[in-house]
């Protein structure tokens, strides 16, 4: 019962065995189990897109297994780090770790990193039915391949308010050649360089450089092939006639992506764990840390394969459209589509990305109803600014950077000086800031401030996009809290109107989510109830910006947190002191 | 007194300053200085061989600064980590680190690794002069560029028994364009990639690489410039007439080199820091982990330069030789040599390194006779094995891994589960094994057992090498001893005969040394005393080889060891519990 349940396979061989104990002995039914994993992570040699690079792996796999759980089971992942030299973390993105904020797994924030040699044991309830994913949360090592979902289950005899055959996961991602180091090195260094458009967009794991565009084109074969199975085009096999749950989630480091499928339209019902009052799109738009879960019907022509493709959005990148199959049983898996695969949307049609965001509201039924009003408001204004000679993002003027002990043991610690005591503003210049200009730099900081909430209170959060370092940009930010979810109160254009725009907030029927794009020159309103004790990321979810400077952590009831596990220290002020 | 004292110039006036102070106002001469260095850790993109990659540097450097200091100095070097999500320790190659034996920087067998954004203090006495090196001991950082050199001095009116007019040091080393994270995924995988050879060798930090010959021609000059200044090649200047000591290191990850001057003999005057016998040579051995000193006189025409070279001998490897130049003031120093650059000793003359290594002996005068008996006479056989499918190095049939609980702190605290309690063998089959055949893997076993031995006993070690995995074939291994200098008892070819060899021993004047060939399908017989209690790695200084199992540790007088510092804790059995 707590054995790596990794394939389909073997749970429902395990289900079909469980019903058959459970009918015959007539137990009551078990609840809250726990899904026990055994993890080794390290780097392999990989080529996910026909290019040969180290890929950090988890038992052997990028992505990594998929965790499949039934609401309030105990998740145990004990984690072995194989990386040689290299440290490791992994966030469990969307769990909300009530009770457990120390499994978080946000290097710097809720831990230390585990070093190689040791194992870390995670362990969380999934408290709540929907599509997650976990990632590395260390450095830039998700972009090295170290990422997977998590679908967790509703309980025996619950059911959704939608009904499907199958239940299928991908994840998109985007990809790089060089490594981590090379990224970060070129990020950090005075002599600043940009990690640029990845070199491919992958569908489950799976994509296609072409190895003639290479610009130092390799005589080794080895280096780029593109006839080697591992960068086959993922194929989800469908059975005519049948309904599909599709479970798609964004991973990129980078890229905003438009999901399609050929010749079939998806139908919208979950995302981020909640319930969407359903509504029909040709293509899906994601944000890296976003999931959905997406209706499909295998109504079409069952004579032949079609395309699932995703592009980038929101860049104009060089970046070429990642192609997976929707596989038509019988039909051979492999069969290319007789068609040519279907282009998303123009990169720089925001209107439509901007009328997905508004078209996302609660599931009639499921609605939770935000606090009419909250106690603080948090404007937080996202800029790109030079500090030190350094380019960095900044919210509000400060620019985030960790500190060597994480948040967590700190404050439950009260080690004053592990951080900086100030926190960071509550708002900028309102007045006299530009969102339309390139930011004056004078006054950008960098500081591991954090902001102190008061606990079990409603806080509205606005993230206002401004114009970055090149006149006449701005970018897309996908921002992504830990802890909680958000009441996502309204998307607006411009400057936000303190007065004005808050009576616009729909507080009727928001959808909750952990993810939520901000537009480019626009804001996006959020609500939540700080009702989670511990120390919470909330950060732009671009490997770079975050990396860069692109975000704030919240602390919370940090006297309600319970005694820490010693396995989350042994670095900064908690540094190598043996057991007593 | 106390600050970097990293730039020749700048010691030249402090210590100009400090005469002057003591002149004028007579107070007792300072000794045991403390020299106190602050050094960061980071990745940085350098051009070495005039191929761009990733070098982690200190202080912005690689090789890293020179440590110079006086006999009796304590050294304290406070080392930040800024590699992101990697982390560091570095071991003082060839100090013995009498009563600080935790700051020997051997990960897993003195200290914990030192995460990100920590700060390691390494204190220690240099209490013997000499040239010394430190590099990283931790997967195979080392090859990365995290090297540098230590000089110490004699105490003020202290004399050597040779003399010259200025004293210089320079290291050797071979150079991967591949990340040490390719190499060690290589290594380490079951389907073995061997690192193959170096692409160039560095002379002081500065080779050149021919970007023509890229197997993989980049169209960004950017990857691979000849032009750049940081590949010129390194000169070192001389003023005619004059004499100098050249302290020569080899830090290389594989190659034993030769090292020559056009048109110079060097006296080779000191070995590991013990002073040589003076012996005259036209070019130089070094094998990994060596240092030496020789005087050469700029005795030549002085219209012109010369250069100074190093070639890969033992292997027959397809890395070009090294060039730098020995610019005779006032010739520019950038002025090519009117003749070609002298190549060394053919890569297969076994005849002519045999022979330097018989030549080395204790300068008379400062012979330290060793003991004439010994307590313990531990054979180690060297083999290369397969084992569980991976290719492993062997040390009586024992493929050596590190514990995830450094033993220095296992042993002390009495951790008996942290490592393999049972020691390897004191020998092998010496009338079965034949050393001339490939060798026999089924009993090689991987293991992190250790020698313990009496404290205060004299220990022979007798180094065996054999045939490797291929037919025909051996190779020549530099052995390095921690915390010790042994006496080099002798050389010889074949089998070891336990009988008739020992009768042979040089007992009168043998040079104590810490680093030693040991030839193909040769024998090399050491002596040493185990009077520094702790716990010492003792292994192959070839990168690649310790890092596939190539390497014994040895415990002796752990109950004398004193409080170890906290510091070095922190993984494994002591991970990751707060200060009390």
């Amino acid at each position: 019962m707590v054995e790596l349940l990794q394939r389909n396979g073997c749970i429902l061989k395990l289900l079909l065995a469980l019903f058959l104990f459970l009918s015959l002995v007539e137990v009551p039914a078990v609840e809250a189990r726990i899904r026990h994993y055994k993890w080794e992570v390290k780097y392999e040699y990989k080529s996910p897109d026909c290019f040969k690079k180290l890929v950090i792996t988890i038992n052997g796999r990028s992505p990594g297994p998929t965790i499949l759980a039934q609401q309030g089971d105990t998740i145990i992942v004990e984690l072995t780090n194989s990386l040689w030299t290299e440290n490791v973390a992994i966030h469990w993105h969307g769990i909300r770790q009530i009770g457990t904020p120390w499994s978080d797994g946000t290097e710097g924030v809720t831990q230390c990193p585990i070093v190689p040699g040791d194992t870390f044991k995670y362990q969380f309830v999934v408290d709540r039915p929907g599509t997650y994913l976990y990632h590395a949360h260390y450095g830039m090592q998700r972009e090295a391949g170290l990422y997977g979902s998590i679908r967790v289950a509703l309980p025996d005899g619950e059911s959704e308010p939608f009904s499907y055959d199958f239940d299928r996961s991908i994840i998109l991602n985007d990809w790089y050649h060089k490594s981590t180091y090379e990224h970060a090195v070129g990020l950090s260094s005075l002599n600043f360089s940009w990690v640029g458009d990845p070199q491919s967009l992958l569908i489950q794991g799976k994509g296609r450089f072409n190895c003639f565009t290479l610009t130092t084109p390799s005589l080794d074969s080895d280096v780029c092939n593109a006839t080697n199975p591992e960068c086959s085009p993922y194929a989800m096999t469908v059975v005519p006639g049948k309904t599909y749950r599709l479970r798609v989630a964004s991973i990129t480091a980078l890229s905003a992506l438009s999901f399609q499928i050929e010749g079939h339209n998806m139908t919208v019902v979950e995302a981020d764990g909640h319930y969407v009052e359903p509504f029909v799109v040709k293509n899906l738009f994601l944000y890296s840390g976003e999931t959905y879960s997406v209706l499909i019907k295998a109504d079409q022509d069952p004579s032949r394969n079609y395309w699932m493709t995703t592009n980038v959005v929101s860049r104009n990148a060089t970046t070429p459209p990642g192609l997976a199959i929707l596989n038509y049983y019988p039909n051979h898996p492999r069969r290319s589509p007789p068609a040519v695969p279907p282009a998303g949307p123009a990169w720089n049609n925001v209107r439509s990305r901007l009328d997905q965001s508004l078209a996302i509201k609660a599931h009639q039924g499921f609605i939770h109803t935000p606090p009419p009003t909250s106690d603080r408001v948090i404007v937080l204004l996202n800029t790109q600014n030079t500090v030190n000679g350094h380019v960095r993002w900044s919210v509000n003027n400060v620019s985030f950077t960790h500190p060597h002990t994480p948040y967590l043991i700190a404050l439950k610690q009260n080690l004053t000086e592990a951080f900086d005591q100030t926190s960071p503003p509550d708002g900028y210049d309102f007045v006299n800031y530009d969102i339309y200009k390139t930011p004056n730099n004078t006054n950008a900081t960098v500081s591991n401030g954090i902001y102190r909430l008061q606990f079990n209170t409603t806080v509205d959060l606005i993230l206002q996009n401004a114009n970055t370092r090149n006149p006449n940009n701005s970018e897309t930010h996908p921002w992504h809290l830990h802890g909680h979810d958000f009441w996502v109160l309204g998307y607006g254009e411009g400057k936000f109107d303190m007065f004005n725009d808050p009576k616009k907030y729909n507080l009727v029927n928001p959808i909750m989510k952990n993810t939520v794009p901000v537009h480019r020159y626009g804001w996006t309103a959020l609500r939540f109830r700080a009702d989670n004790p511990g120390a919470w990321a909330f950060h732009c979810h671009i490997e770079s910006h975050f990396f860069m400077g692109m975000g704030v952590v919240f602390e919370s009831g940090i006297d309600k947190v319970g005694k820490l596990p010693s396995s989350i220290m042994g670095c900064g002020a908690t540094r190598g002191v043996h057991k007593p």
